[in-house]
């Protein structure tokens, strides 16, 4: 008896992404998976983001939580195009998901797709949902032990963010380790620390955002 | 076809689960299983609280991460009783890794065996590891919408633990918000606010564990 379970489940999430990424790039849209552990700082950021670059770029923004639309309803605040999605149980987007999210969206008014992943430095890393980059996102306080813990992410990241670089003073964060491990993992990784609720950083994080909005397929 | 490949694994984890409490219960170690996102401060906790209760309580630690012995090393600056378990992958512990961690240790030694499962906030919380009690944690600068975007966590919890609530000046948290929430799905869940850095708040917990420790099965 052969039960090829696992191996039809990731073909088929690989087929739907596929089909994700072939819309996504039709309409002109660049899109980018955002992976980072509950609380991060992701709905932040997009929110400042999508402030900053008001007018300038045409952003969309599909959001997964188990449950909830707080996200959703902090992000609408700055964009009509949100979707929220609610996996229920489910630790991760998969691509089907995010397909149902497109066809909620107006694709060809959009510049850039960006989706805010389920919270969790883990299981989102090893699904394609059709983006053409993923980004990880640590926090500082969640210590400098994080690149060393989590490679999966980097090894499949084009881009990492270092968030809440503004509670520096107030948690006991070894940048050195930080760094030293991470270029142990991938030292070609590039790397923009910044902080949402000072700004620091920002720039950099919106120029890399503008770049990649008009650049071609990562 | 019948592929009950879900139940079976489900009902294996349970069985083994079930072993993994009666020998607990028969060596009189009390179990707690301790989750919570990465970074939010399980390790450092889990080092002050050995420190603490040294030569008053015989406390054992498995700690399970995707790779790496870091916890390990820290928690074995306070005892011998210490067993890293690296799930490769794996998003969370199940009970035949804790199964042999258990094995690893001289469990009539021991009063408390604590499990410091793996960084994550979602998928560990279904699986039973042979625990008297889970034991959620969430820290300040995750945010005060954890508890509503978590509920399963919340009911299946015997204590939660707020913290890094030294930050709290640091950080845009809403105490209001966190309890509201959490009251409207866990209005009887005890919980404890706490900063591991600082000291704040140590005393309740320990408390609580003494208590936890010296009382019957939950």
């Amino acid at each position: 008896m052969k039960i090829p379970l696992v191996e039809k489940v990731g073909k088929q999430n690989d087929e739907i992404a596929a089909l994700n990424r072939v819309d996504l790039r039709a309409a002109g849209v660049r899109c980018l998976n955002l992976m980072g552990s509950p609380g991060c700082g992701k709905t932040l950021l997009l929110e400042k983001t999508l402030e900053a670059l008001r007018g300038e770029l045409s952003i969309g923004v599909i959001t997964g939580d188990l449950t909830t639309t707080r996200d959703a309803e902090r992000i609408a605040r700055h964009t009509k195009a949100v979707v929220q999605i609610n996996t229920g149980g489910g630790c991760h987007l998969e691509a089907h998901q995010v397909r149902q999210g497109i066809g909620k969206l107006d694709l060809p008014s959009l510049d850039l797709l960006v989706i805010e992943n389920v919270g969790n430095l883990i299981c989102p890393v090893g699904f394609d949902l059709g983006q053409d980059v993923k980004v990880g996102m640590f926090s500082v306080p969640e210590g400098e032990d994080k690149p060393a813990k989590h490679p999966q992410l980097l090894l499949q990241a084009g881009l990492l963010l270092l968030s809440k670089v503004d509670l520096m003073p107030h948690v006991p964060f070894r940048l050195d380790v930080f760094l030293a491990d991470l270029a142990a993992i991938r030292g070609d990784l590039p790397v923009l620390a910044l902080s949402a609720t000072t700004g620091q950083g920002l720039g950099a994080w919106l120029a890399w955002l503008r770049a990649f909005a008009a650049g071609p397929a990562i």
